[in-house]
C-alpha cells in the first residue's frame, strides 16, 4: 500500500519533505501540492518530477479524494486552520513546528483530536527521532544511570540574521529542548527562569545573547539550558543527563579524527540541518508508517500544546526576571 | 517509476534486502523470489507482505518479464552464473560478495559485461557507503592530509565460530578491506605479506589469530592490517591514513559518553551487522537510484575481479611467509 | 640557600607535606615540628628520618630562631592566631584551607599583613597550581576564546561520610571553586544562588545531594556550578570556560585509554588526593622559592578572605532560596 | 644526607640536570662540573649559582673525593670511558643515551659492572619515567588485557634537521622504543625488518622518510613502529599494546578541549622536550634516591647494552631489505 500525500505549503521544508518522500523513503507519494505562490508549488512538481496536482489552496487539497494524509508546511499561523481542517476531514496529518503560534491554538487541536476520538495528528519534533537522542533516552529508560536529577544542555549556533529578537531565544531556538526534554525525561515543567550572562559582543545591539534557561520539572529535575545564538564556532547541541548512579552525555555527531597542524581535532557541524537531516527521514518514514498501519505515533498535539505553554512560561520568564510557573490544562487520559 | 526487482536467495541477506526494499528505500518493489529452499522463499513473501511471485529457480527469475533488476543473494557459488545470465538477459543485477569463488570467475563476468558494452553489474562491498568511510575518502580526495604514505587499519571480531579456519581472515574477513582499500586510496596492489603474532589463547587449535596483512601499494602506499576475529571485546574497525600533512582516522561509531562506575566509556559495538547495518540501506538505494537512471554507479565487476586476485595473493603468503605479488590482467578502459 | 621550616600540626596534611619538602622537593628542609599530639610529631619526625626539633607549641616553633618559615596545618580554628603570629615574627607562612573560620578573622590577617607591609602568607589553595588549571588560565588569558561569559562546573565526589551536612557543600567543597574561578576569570563575585535538584537516594537523609550554585560575576559573568558529593561514580571536577569566540574545557586527567569488554574506556579517579597531588608539590615548591627569592606569590590573605565572604553568601543562599549579595571590604592597593 | 653530584658535559643536557638537581629535585647538589669547553662549564655554575668546582676533565672529576655520584652528558664517543672510569672508582652513575657508540662498548661496562658485583650504572632511557608508560606497564602487567600479542607504534616528530640521515631513525629515534618496549613487555627481540613506504614530499632527497620497523620478539609479540621524522603536525609518541582480552594505548598528553573555529579540538605536543620533561625529573630523582639509599634500579648496563644490540640488528635490516636476527650474548645473572 503506497500513501498518497498532499504537501501544503512547498517552501524549503515542504519541498525537502517532498523530496524525501520521494526519492528517499518507502511507502508514500506526493499526489498534491498547493501553496500560497502557485508557480513555487508548479516548481516543485516539476523539479522532483512528481505525479502531483497542484490546488489553488490548502481546504481543497485536504478535501481531495485521492488525498490519505496531508503535511502542513504553510507559514506558522496557518497550521491551526489546516490542521483542524485535516481531523475534520478525518485525515492524518503532520504539521511543521508549532502547531499552532498560540497555546491556545493548540489546545483547540488537542480538543478536536480527542472529539475526533483517534489519533490523527503528528507534530514535527524531528530531534526525538534523531539516533542520539534516542540512545540517550534508551540509556535512561534502562536504568543505566538512575534516576535524573539534572540536565545541562545547550544550543549554540553560529550566528543568527539581524531580525532574530530576544524572545526568539525562547521561541524559535528553546522550542526544540522544550520539546524533547519532556519526552527524554517523561516529565513536565513546573518553573522557568532566565539569567542574562554577559552579553557577547558577537551581536546585535538589540539581542540578549547568550541567555541561560532555568527550569524545574514536576519530578524535581533541574535543566540548565545555554541558548548561545552567535557562539561564533559552531552549531553544537550538549546534553548531559546527571542521573543517581552516573551520567549520560547526548553523542557528537561522527566525524574523523584528524591530526594536522599542532591540532587533534574533530569537526564540528556549522549548519543546523546537517545535524538533524537524518531525523527528518525517520521522522517522516515513521509518519508514513503510521499511516500504512493506521496508527500514529510520535509526538502528539498534546506535545505540540506542552510546547507552547512552556515556551510562554519562559518568554514571560525573560522579561520578569522571576520564576514564572508553567501551568496546563489537566492531561486528557486520551494521550496517555 | 518503481524498479520491479527479484531475489535471488532468500536466506539471511536475500530477505534482509527485500524487506529494506520493501520497508526502508524508495523507488522499488520486490516482485520475484526464488530460493533452493521453495518453503523458505513462500515464507519471506507472507512475512513481509509482498506482492511478489515464487520462481523455481533462478534462471527463470532472471528470464520473467517483468523483473528489471536482479538481485544476487545465494550461495556463492552460484553466483557467476546468475550474474553471467543477468548480463545476457541485458538486466541490471546487484551480487552479494563475492562476485564469484575464483578469480577466474570474476574475469569471465569482467569479459561479459565489457561485451555487453555497458555497466550492469554492482558487487555488495557496502563499506564504501559507510558514512564514516566516506568522510574519510572526501578527506584523502580533499588532499587536507597530503598524499597518503601509509595506512594502518584493524579488523576485529569478538569472535568467530569453530568452523572458521586460516584461510578465511582473508577470504571472509580482510575481504572488505581488499576492496575498501582500493577504493579508498585510488590505487591498486603491489605485494602482499602476512606474519602471525603470538596466537590468542582465546581461539580453536587449527586457527592462526590475530595475523598482520602486510600490503604494498603501486603508489608505494605501506598498510599494515590487523586481523583479529577472537578480540573478545567488540567488533571494531580501524583505519588510521597517515598522509604527508597529517592524519585522518575513520570515525567511531556514535556512541553516548558515560560516566559510570569509575569509567568515562563509549559504547564498541560487537555485532558487525550494527555497524555496517546503514550502510546496506545506502548501497541498495544507490543501486536502485543507478536502474532508475540507467545509469550504474557503485563496486563493479573489474573491482569484485580485482578483490578477488588481491585475496588469492593473500592466501598465496599465508602458506609461504613470503612477500607475494599481485598480478592481474589489464584493466579494460571501461572500467575506468 | 636551604629554607628552614617549621610544620604545625602534623596530622595527614601536614606529615604529607614534611614528606613532601624532604623527599621531592628542592630548597628546604624541616626543621621544627609541633601538634596538639606530641606523640604524632615525635611521630612524623622518626618516619621520615627528619634532623628537626619537636615544639610544645606553635607559639614557641614560631618564635625558633632557626625557623625561617611556616607551615599551618593545625585544626582550623587555630589558624588565625597562628599566622598572625607569624606576620608578628616578620616570617613567611603557609596555611592550609581556611585561612581562618570566618571572613573576619580573615580580615584580621589581612590587616596584620597590610601592616607589615610585606606579603608574608600564601594560602593553601592547590587548585591553582593545577597543570590543567593553569592551562586554561593561560587559554583565557591569551584571549582564545575571547571574553569568558558563562562557567559550566561541576564538583562531584564518590561519596561523603555520615557528619557531611547541607552547609559543608559550601564551606567544605564548592569553597575550592570559590577560590579557583576567581583567579581564572581575574574576577570577582556578585551574588550567590542555590537551587536544589531532585535529591539522589545515595545521601544521608539529613543531607541535600546534589545541589547548584548560580553565581554572577562583577564583569557580569554566569557560573553555574554542580555540587554533588555522592555521585557513585569517582571524583570528578568539570569546568567548561564559554566565550565570544569559543570554549575552553580544563582537562581530563591523563589516563589510558582501553578497549575491553565492549567498552572504550578511560579510567576516572575516586580519590580527590590522586587528582591534585601533583598540585601539592608545585604550590609548596613555589612556596619555598618565594621563601628563597624574598618574594612570596600564590593565593593571598585577600584570596583568603575573598573566598570567606563568597562561601558566607553562599550558605545564606542555602537557607533563603534567595538571590544573595557578595558583599567585601574594599581592596587594600596593597594586593593588586 | 645530600647526594654530591658531579656533572661531566655541561651542554643542553647536562645543564638542564644541572638545573633540574638545584632547582626541582629533593636530595642531590651538583659540586662539581666539567666541559671540554670549559667556558662553558664556568657559565653553568654562574647561571644556576652552584658552589661547584670546574674540572679540567671528566677524569679529575671523577676521581674528586667530594663527588659521590656522576652524570656523564658528554659526547656519545667519550661515555664509554667515563662509565668505565665510574665504576673502577666504585661510584654510581647515570649516563646519558647511548651508554656506548657500539655493542661492544655497552658489552665492556657489563663486563665491569659485573665484575665490581654492584649495580653502579643508570641509562638514561627516560620513558621508562614517563606517568604514561608506567600506567601502560602497570595496566599490562596486571594482566587488565591478556597478554600482549602485537603493538602498534608511532614515533612522529614534526621536522628534523638537514643532517639527519636515514640510519638515524633508528639510532637516534627510534632506540627510545628498543629500549622501552623491551621493558614494557619484558621480553626480548627476535628479529628485525624495515619497509620502505612512499617517501613523504616534505623530506630531504637523502632521507627515506617515513619508516616502519616491523620486530618479532621472543615471545612472539609482533610489534610495528612508524618511524616518520618529518610528519609536520606534532610531536607525537603512539603505542597501542593488543592483548588476548583487550587494548590499552599509552595516554595522550593532558591538554585543553578546545571548541572554536568548527573544530573540537586538543593541542599536539611539537617540541619532544616537553612531551618527557617531566620524566626526566622523575629519572633523576630515582637515580639520586638510588644513591642515598646505595640501591640502584632504573635502565641498567644490560638495557643499554640489549638497545645497541637491537639498534644494530635494525640498522642492517634498513640496508639489507631482510629480516635480521638479533643476537645477545647471554643474559648475566647479575641482571636479572
Ligand atoms: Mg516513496
Ligand atoms: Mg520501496
Ligand atoms: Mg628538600
Ligand atoms: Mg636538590
Amino acid at each position: 500500500m503506497t500513501i498518497n500525500i498532499g504537501v501544503i505549503g512547498t517552501g524549503a521544508i515542504g519541498e525537502d519533505h517532498a523530496r524525501r518522500i520521494t526519492q528517499t523513503l518507502a511507502g508514500g507519494q506526493v499526489v498534491a501540492v498547493t501553496d500560497v505562490n502557485q508557480e513555487q508549488a508548479r516548481g516543485v512538481v516539476e523539479r522532483l518530477g512528481l505525479q502531483a496536482e497542484v490546488y489553488a489552496n490548502g481546504m481543497e487539497l485536504i478535501a481531495a479524494d485521492n488525498v490519505d494524509a496531508i503535511l502542513v508546511c504553510s507559514w506558522g499561523p496557518t497550521h491551526e486552520e489546516f490542521v483542524l481542517a485535516a481531523i475534520a476531514a478525518g485525515k492524518y496529518v503532520f504539521c511543521e513546528k508549532p502547531l499552532a503560534v498560540t497555546a491556545e491554538g493548540c489546545l483547540n487541536i488537542v480538543k478536536a483530536e480527542v472529539a475526533a476520538g483517534k489519533r490523527l495528528v503528528q507534530v514535527g519534533f524531528m530531534r526525538r527521532y534523531d539516533k542520539g537522542y534516542q540512545m540517550l533516552k534508551q540509556s535512561i529508560d534502562s536504568n543505566d544511570i538512575g534516576a535524573p536529577l539534572m540536565l545541562h544542555c545547550a544550543h549554540r549556533n553560529p550566528t543568527v540574521p539581524d531580525r532574530y529578537v530576544t524572545s526568539m531565544a525562547i521561541v524559535d531556538t528553546a522550542i526544540h529542548e522544550l520539546d524533547a526534554l519532556r519526552w527524554l525525561l517523561d516529565d513536565d515543567y513546573k518553573s522557568m527562569q532566565v539569567v542574562y550572562p554577559r552579553r557577547t559582543k558577537n551581536r546585535f545591539e538589540h539581542l540578549a545573547d547568550p541567555q541561560i534557561l532555568l527550569i524545574e520539572t514536576l519530578k524535581g529535575v533541574r535543566i540548565d539550558l545555554e541558548i548561545f545564538v552567535n557562539c561564533q564556532y559552531g552549531y553544537d547541541i550538549q546534553c548531559s543527563v546527571v542521573g543517581e548512579e552516573g551520567i549520560a552525555n547526548l553523542p557528537e555527531p561522527q566525524s574523523l579524527q584528524m591530526r594536522k597542524g599542532a591540532k587533534l581535532s574533530h569537526e564540528i557541524l556549522v549548519d543546523w540541518k546537517d545535524r538533524f537531516i537524518e531525523s527528518y527521514d525517520v521522522e517522516l518514514q515513521d509518519f508514513i508508517r503510521g499511516c500504512e498501519q493506521d496508527s500514529i505515533g510520535g509526538p502528539s498535539s498534546w506535545d505540540g500544546y506542552a510546547a507552547a505553554v512552556a515556551a510562554d512560561a519562559a518568554v514571560t520568564a525573560q522579561e520578569s526576571g522571576q520564576v514564572e510557573p508553567v501551568v496546563m490544562v489537566e492531561r486528557p487520559s486520551f494521550y496517555s
